[in-house]
C-alpha cells in the first residue's frame, strides 16, 4: 500500500490514479459531486469491492466529504446553515445503520484535549445534547421516542496509557448502544483544506489519524456496533509539504531544463524519507497549521456538534 | 442516618458525638492524632464494626485526613515535603492492598473539569506520570519491577450521560487492574478546611461527594478491585453555613436570655429545611467556596499528584 | 452611609427605604418599571441630587437594570432577544453621551480573568468587534460613519501592580476615545440576581465592586471622558447571606415569641459583624455563587457582548 | 536588507556571512560562545556600529542567544539551573541598564493569549512575582531595596483595535518605570531551535516578531526607558521551510549532474516568493510548529518566568 499521508479518501483516490496515470476511477470506486450551495460542495466515494478497499487503503463502505469555502470564520447564519446541511447526510447514514429511531448512541470524542489540532474531538463532546441520563432518570424531560444519547472523550493512549480502543469497548459492554458516532483530528495533504473540510464514513475510524499514531480501529468488527466516523483535517505533516514543494520544483526544472533522467528518476521514487531525513529533524513530530489554529476549532466545533444534534 | 452533610470521617465523628452528647469515641471507632510537621496534623479513624459503620455513614475501613495549615499558596519545597508526608501514608495503604510491587493501577480522577469547584480530579489525572503504556510498548524505558500506571477521567453523568461507575467498570473489565486510586473533591463541613485537607480512605468512595449529586459507588464490592479514594474538600453547601449559622445565634441567645424553652426547641431540631426553604432558592445549587478556588485547585493539584507520583 | 454591601442601584434604594421606615422614594430618587418580555423586567432609578446621592451612595445619574429571569441557560434566539433589548437601552445612554454617531469607543473589561466569578469583564472583551485599527489601517472593510471600536482588559492590581485606573488614563491619554463603556462583575445582596441581572449606569464605574477591593474611580471627573458601565452580579459575599440569614429567624421568633426586647435589639444593630467574627474566617474571602458558574459566565458573556456589539 | 525571516541576531550573521560567501564576521560585529553546562550554549552577538546594524538588521546594542538542547520538558531541577544560568546574564544586562538597585521594572508580555504559539508573553506575565503594589500599599511585606516589579499584557492590535506601542507609551508616561523588560514569541529559521532558544538584548524589540505583522518598535529612542528583550522561537514560517527545503535539493542535484546553470541561478537567487505562490495559499498564515507546541509553552513559560524573577 502506498504511504497516503491523509486520511481523506478522495485524496487517496486522486493519488492513486495520478499514481498509476489512471484518467478516471478504478472498478470497484463510484465518485459523484454534488453543489450544496455556494460556499460548499459534498463529494462521495462508494468503495464497493476488496480491490478497491487495496487500491486506496479505506474499507468497503461510503465516503462523504463536505468541502467548506470561506467559513472558517462563519457567521450564526452560516455555521445553522452548514450544519443543516451536514445533517441532512448524517441522518441518512446513521438512519441506514440504525433503523431504530429511538436507539441509542454513543457520540465518543477522539483525540486530546490539551493538544491544539488534536482538540476537536473532546470539544465537540462537551456541545453534544446528552439525553441518556434524562431518559433513564427524568423521562418526563424526553420526547417520547427521541434518541438516547450520551457522549465520552476517552482521551489517548500517551495521557491515560491504556488504548483508546479498550476504553470505548469496556463502555461499549456495559451501555450496549446501537449505533457509535466517533469525531476525530485527520491528516490532509491539501494545506487548504484544513479546518475546511468534514469527512463522515459510515465503517469505522482509527483513532489517531491526524496527530498520532494510528491505534487500533472502532467498528463494527472490533466493537460489534456499527460505526459512522466524522472527521476534520487539523493538520498537514511537515513532510508532506516538503514532498509537495519537490514535485513542484522538480517539475518546474523539467519543464525548463527538459527532460533531465536524473529528476525524472527522483520524482517517481517517493522523495519522503529522504526529505525527512534532510529537514525534519527526528524528535520531533513536526506539522503545518495555521496560526489561527485555536480559533478555527472553535469555529468548527459549532458546525460538528450542530450537525449531530440536528441529525440525532 | 444522620443528613451528616460531610464527606469526612472525622467531622462525621464529631457530629456524632455532639448530637449524643457522648465524651469519647464510641466502641467500633478508633481514633488517633499525629503532628507531622509544623504545618501538617494527621488524623485517623478506623472503623471496626457494623455499628460505628452504621454511626458515621462510613464503610469499615481506615481514614486518615491530613489538614494543611497555611499551605493554600504553597512554595515549590512546601509543596515537595507535603506530598512526601501524604505518599508516605498512601504507598502504606497501597502495599496493603495491593501486595505485589509491580501490580497494575488505574486511577481515575473523578468530577467535572468545566465546572471549577469539581475539576481536581481530572485536573490530578494530567499530573499522573503513566506507564502502562511504556511497559506494553517501549518496555526498556521502563524500570524493572515498577508499577504500571493508567489514568483517566471519566467525567459526570450530566455531561457523558453515562454512570461513573458504569465507564469505570468497562474499563476495570478490559485492563484488569490490581488497585484503582480515585481522586475527588468533596464537601466538608467547615470553611477552613476547603483546599487545605486531604483525606485518604481504603474502602472506596462514592462519586459526586462534593457537588453533585451521591452516584454509585466505586469499591472492592462492586468492581471487584480494591479501590483506595483520596478526597479534598473544596466547597461547603450554603445551607450548611446558615445552619450553622443559626445555631450559633441560638447559642448566644441563649446564653443572654437564659434557657429559653423555644429557642431550645429549634436548636435541637434541625433548622435546616426551614432555613433552606427561607434562604436557598430552590432551583439553585449554591456553594460557598473562596473567590480564589481557581488558584487553589491548581496548589492542590500539584501535590496530590505528586503524593500519587511519589507514592506508586 | 451604610454599610451597603451591594452595587445595584435599586437593591440600595430599597434598603435604604427599609432601613428608614420609608414607604416611596425619597425627594431626588425616581424609580420606573417596565416590562420587556415574559422574561425580562427594566427597572431605571435616577439619582436627581446630591441628597439621594448621599442616601443610597450613588453618584448622581441613571441606573438601568434588567433582571432577566429563567435566561441562566438561554439558546440562541434568547440570547439574541435578550441582547437586542439591553442595546436599545445602552444605545440611548451611549447617543446621551456621546452624540457623533462615528466617535471614538474604548470597551474596558475591568476583573480578573483567571478568578472565574470575576473574569467577565475580559470575556467580554474577547467577544467585542474592534473596528479602530481597520479604520486607521484598512478603512475599506468599515462602513462610513461607523464608530472606531477599541477594547482592553487591563487586569487587576494584584497581578498587574498597576491600578487599574492608571492603565485606563495612560490608554485615553494616548488614543482619546470620545466614550468609554466599562464592564465589571458586581456583588449582589439577592442569590437569585446572580447572572440574571445586568446594571447599565451613565456615570462611571468603581473597579473591584463585586469580588476585589475597591479601587480608584474610572468616571468623567477622573478621565475626562464619560464612562457608561455595565455590571453583572456574579458573587454573594458569605457575610451577606449569614446577616439575612439572622433576620430571617429572628423575625420567625418574634412572631412567634411575641415582642422579645432582646431580639429587637439585635436587629436593629446590624448582626454583620458579630456573625462575620463567629462564622467566617479573617483570612478568606468566601464567596457564595452557583457550582455552575463556570457555564453561567459564558452564557452571560454572550448576552452582554452582543449588547455592546449591536448598540455600537 | 535581506528578507532574514528569523528575529535571531545570530541566524542572521550566519545568513549574512553565507550569502556574502565570508569566512569570518564584518567588522562591527564581534561574537562568542560558552559552554554553560551540557545542556547549554550562551552564544554572544555584539553590533558595534551602523556598518553592522546595517547589515543584519538589527540595532547597534548586544544580543545574547542561550541554546538549551533536551530541555524541551525539562524536571524541576532542570528548570530551576536553566533558569539560574539565564537570570545570571539578564541580571548583568539589567544592571548595566538600571543602575539604581532598588528602580521599578515594567515586565510587558508581548503577543495574543488565545493564538497557542504566540501566548508565551502573557503565560510569562502571570507568573512574574509582582511587587509594585506591595511597596505602595503595604511596604512592610516587601524586603527594603527590593526592585518595585509590575507586569501588563497589553494584547495584540487585532483584538485590541491599539498599538501595542499606545498601550505601552501610556502606561509608561504614568508610572513611570525605570527599566522595561519585554518577552515576546519570536520566528527562526531553525525548526531545531523551536521553544528550545532564548534570545536576550539589550536595545528594545519590535512585537509581533513571530507569529504577527511587525509593528512600532519599544526601545529607549521611543518610550524614553531602556527596554530588555527577551524572545523565544515558538515557529518558523512554512514558507521558510520550504525554501530550505528547495535548497537542500538543488545541493544535492547539484552534486550529482555536477555544476548545472540553470540549478546554480535557482539558487542564488532567492527562491522564496516563487515557492510561497506555488505552494502557499496567500489567504493562510501557515507556520511550522511541533505538535507538542502547548506543552513546550508551559515548560518554556516556567523557564523564562523563573529567570525574570530571579534576576529581579
Amino acid at each position: 500500500m502506498y504511504n497516503f499521508r491523509t486520511d481523506m479518501a478522495d485524496e487517496r483516490n486522486e493519488f492513486y490514479k495520478a499514481s498509476n496515470d489512471l484518467d478516471k476511477d478504478i472498478s470497484g470506486i463510484k465518485t459523484s459531486q454534488f453543489i450544496e450551495n455556494k460556499h460548499i460542495r459534498r463529494n462521495t466515494i462508494d468503495v464497493l469491492n476488496k480491490n478497491a478497499e487495496k487500491a486506496i487503503g479505506k474499507p468497503i463502505g461510503k465516503y462523504v466529504t463536505f468541502d467548506l469555502e470561506d467559513l472558517r470564520y462563519a457567521d450564526e447564519d452560516e455555521i445553522e446553515e452548514s450544519a443543516s446541511i451536514i445533517a441532512k447526510e448524517l441522518k441518512k447514514i446513521v438512519d441506514e445503520k440504525m433503523p431504530e429511531s429511538d436507539g441509542e448512541v454513543l457520540v465518543v470524542g477522539l483525540g486530546n484535549q490539551y493538544v491544539t489540532p488534536d482538540s476537536l474531538g473532546p470539544k465537540v463532546i462537551s456541545e453534544i445534547e446528552i439525553t441518556r441520563h434524562l431518559k433513564k432518570y427524568a423521562p418526563k424531560y424526553v420526547v417520547d421516542g427521541a434518541k438516547s444519547v450520551s457522549a465520552i472523550a476517552p482521551g489517548v493512549l500517551g495521557t491515560t496509557g491504556i488504548e483508546t480502543f479498550e476504553i470505548v469497548k469496556g463502555i461499549v459492554e456495559n451501555i450496549r448502544p446501537k449505533l457509535i458516532i466517533a469525531i476525530d483530528s485527520l491528516a490532509s495533504k491539501s494545506i487548504k483544506r484544513i479546518s475546511s473540510t468534514v469527512q463522515i464514513g459510515n465503517t469505522g475510524i482509527v483513532p489517531g489519524g491526524g496527530v498520532d499514531n494510528k491505534r487500533m480501529e472502532l467498528s463494527e468488527k472490533t466493537l460489534g456496533v456499527p460505526v459512522v466516523a466524522i472527521g476534520v483535517p487539523m493538520v498537514v505533516d511537515l513532510a508532506t509539504i516538503t514532498d509537495e514543494c519537490l514535485n513542484v520544483l522538480i517539475g518546474k526544472l523539467q519543464d525548463e531544463a527538459k527532460s533531465n533522467e536524473y529528476l525524472n528518476h527522483i520524482k517517481n521514487q517517493s522523495n519522503y524519507d529522504e526529505i525527512r531525513n534532510a529537514l525534519v529533524p527526528d524528535d520531533f513530530n513536526m506539522i503545518v497549521t495555521p496560526k489561527e489554529i485555536d480559533d478555527l476549532i472553535e469555529n468548527m466545533k459549532n458546525i460538528v456538534s450542530k450537525s449531530i444534534n440536528y441529525a440525532l
